[in-house]
């Protein structure tokens, strides 16, 4: 064990804030790690957008459904995936570069963008912060895009509140290893139905015991609810085609 | 400053390794790191292959185009976008669950992919482990796929290659923190490429110092080839529909 495999395993989402801002010079820290990550072939395809003003922030928790911990945290970060600065970087190169937007591309920015937002929460909470990733940063994406100026070739992937905790939640039980860690080949069904139906009995029990308790769902139902409905953001592909991106 | 802190700045990709295999209890702990990485409403949609077989990796170098370091590393894992684990504890619910594939379900599992992978690459390295991504992973998609057994809904996002170092690469240097960050709305495009500009005068200097040196290049020429031809992997699309994911 060390100092930050302890930090890694401690990791919770905080959704309650003390109004702390967090200091110029610590964002530039986080940042700088940020940086630090690896990134395919050093593109760095992603850019960071950090809102504090007030205003935006109550704006923001609007657009992604209402989530009050939005406006409550002093620094909300927007992880975006940046191919724009790549087609400016082409075109200082070469004139005529024109970048070819296509699966691939779309994938080595998300990517990016995941990797170091990966490595700025790491950060964070290695300096005492608290952080929880807002997917709902793409319920209202050409909304959020206007707000923040994106230009083409830029999406937002997710958000990122960031500030001092004013809550300890338990840490939540992750499906057993065997599920998601295969040696040599992918694990076949049976085993994999097998960890699944025990994780099943893990979060019937955490969810009992949790303050509140009395949730009586399992992980299975959750995931089924999860994936269907309105959660399946099915206007993500049209904004991004609107955006520049294509997927062929 | 902190241990985490200092751990994250000093990343560099390794790409020389000792043949030292990495014990069972320690890759238990590099892939626990990742697990208690963030996920989209606990979906843990990624699934990882550890490669530890030498025919095995050597076939895996020959697929990532030729590359000697996933062969000669004793640990390479595999990190997958998993939808397959889903659409099977879905069926657990509810027998008649579909997953409905799209673009959302796509970015949300190559997403929780990248999240848990960079947690993954920062506890090695927090125990004395080197790593490097590939993204050579995707060249040859259908073959990998076959060859790790990886079923419908499940794809390879990178490959990583995980053992004791047997060099000491100088980090390389990264855009100026000012092209990547935005203080509450996106920047224009003539403070971009003036940031641009300094970098590439940056990597012209790098290069040169670099032992062997003489490599007369700077990154926005660089992007401008990386972007274009094989590169961008065109077989991607097809390959990805032909594993069961949809772009809608």
């Amino acid at each position: 064990m060390n100092e930050t495999l302890r930090l890694l395993l401690a990791h919770r989402s905080i959704r309650r804030f003390r109004p702390d801002p967090v200091p110029a010079e610590t964002v530039e820290r986080i940042i700088g790690a940020a940086q630090a990550a690896s990134t395919s072939s050093n593109i760095q395809a992603y850019s960071v957008v950090g809102v504090t003003d007030a205003g935006a922030k109550r704006r923001l928790a609007e657009l992604t459904g209402g989530q009050r911990h939005v406006e409550q945290c002093p620094l909300f970060l927007v992880w975006c995936a940046d191919l724009h600065r790549l087609q400016l970087a082409g075109r200082i190169a070469n004139p005529a570069f024109a970048l070819e937007p296509n699966v691939e591309t779309f994938l080595l920015a998300t990517v990016d963008a995941a990797l170091a937002a990966q490595n700025a929460a790491v950060a964070a909470e290695s300096l005492g912060y608290g952080i929880v990733y807002i997917g709902g940063i793409r319920n209202r994406p050409a909304e959020v895009t206007e707000l923040l100026g994106l230009p083409q070739l830029v999406y937002p992937v997710f958000g990122m509140c960031v500030g001092v905790p004013d809550q300890q939640p338990d840490p939540r039980p992750r499906l057993p290893q065997s599920a998601v860690y295969h040696s040599g080949r992918y694990s076949d069904d049976d085993a994999l139905e097998a960890a699944v139906r025990e994780y099943d009995e893990t979060m019937r029990s955490y969810y009992a015991r949790r303050a509140g308790g009395g949730r009586d769902t399992v992980w299975s139902k959750e995931m089924a609810n999860r994936l269907s409905g309105a959660n399946l953001r099915r206007h993500l592909h049209d904004y991004l085609l609107a955006q520049g991106f294509e997927f062929r």
